[in-house]
């Protein structure tokens, strides 16, 4: 029996991320990740899209479980409450993914502006969706906007800390004691 | 005497915004804005570098005055007490701008995908000086990110209320209604 062998899929995304940080993410080619990872070019496009999509492709899953998260909280919690249910939902699946793997992520996209642009639309695409849900649970317009967009910056904050500092704890309690923090910090004077 | 007209930037910003309104802002050149407003070409770049800047000229006396604000503020003030001083100056400087002007920026920048990322880089980059300002005074740097973060929502949220409706308030007063929204929001469970 050999090493145990990543799927093509996650060969690719470690051989694109490490790519993307040892040359910049402009600078590299499908061609050369699949080369990396040992696989075709072809191999590549039956996974991803395009190099951007490496770093991209879970968005959408990421947003519908928060949206989950949110609009299957008791009727009893409040916005933020509901939205911390949302950002549980996303440590759950966010956490099960390689620490090392998520901190080189954002290494490479904090490293160009473009990638950045893309991540902040990224958030506040989530922002509006979960505001729309929490207007669907008879939050007013301005309650649901910030206590969504709070969520966002949780979510950031907690993701960059969990990848970057690796203190023992999951990224469910790293998420947990963000939301403290910015609950404390808004209700101080 | 005639009838009072506004200076040549302020025209071309007339011109430019209502350009942008009507055909688009891709569609629009700086020939076209200089030609609405009654100038030369050669007089527009005299005031803009390009039909961008016409939407973001003002960012950086905006940032400049919103930190100046927050480095200001009394050392009793806690994190959102300093950043809610800093977006009473931004109140004060755009608040005397027009409100229609504001709302047509706004609803160019809302249609226009690329327009709509530079603007969230902007707040981006705010946020981030805000929270190296709120450092400075000595917050944590998860204080200092959540209370900069709340701070740009507000800002973000309080100006696109005050552009849209009309109500009589002036947008001092709708900044600090908004705050006190966003406290309400993540105070309450």
């Amino acid at each position: 029996m050999g090493r145990w062998q990543p799927d093509s899929r996650g060969r690719l995304q470690e051989a694109a991320l490490a790519l993307y940080a040892e040359q910049g993410f402009d600078q590299t080619t499908a061609a050369e990740i699949a080369d990396r990872a040992g696989l075709t070019e072809r191999t590549f496009f039956r996974h991803f899209a395009d190099k951007r999509e490496v770093l991209f492709g879970g968005s959408q899953i990421l947003k519908e479980r928060i949206v989950r998260g949110v609009t299957e909280a008791p009727a009893t919690d409040g916005p933020i409450a509901a939205v911390a249910r949302g950002l549980d939902a996303a440590a759950s699946l966010l956490g099960e993914g390689r620490r090392d793997l998520a901190r080189q992520r954002q290494a490479v996209i904090a490293a160009n502006p473009e990638l950045r642009e893309r991540e902040l639309s990224k958030l506040a695409d989530y922002a509006t969706t979960v505001a729309a849900a929490l207007r669907q649970r008879g939050a007013s317009d301005a309650q649901a906007t910030f206590a969504a967009e709070a969520g966002m910056t949780v979510l950031r904050v907690a993701l960059t800390q969990w990848a970057d500092h690796d203190d023992g704890r999951d990224l469910n309690s790293v998420m947990r004691s963000s939301m403290a923090e910015l609950r404390g910090v808004t209700a101080a004077g």
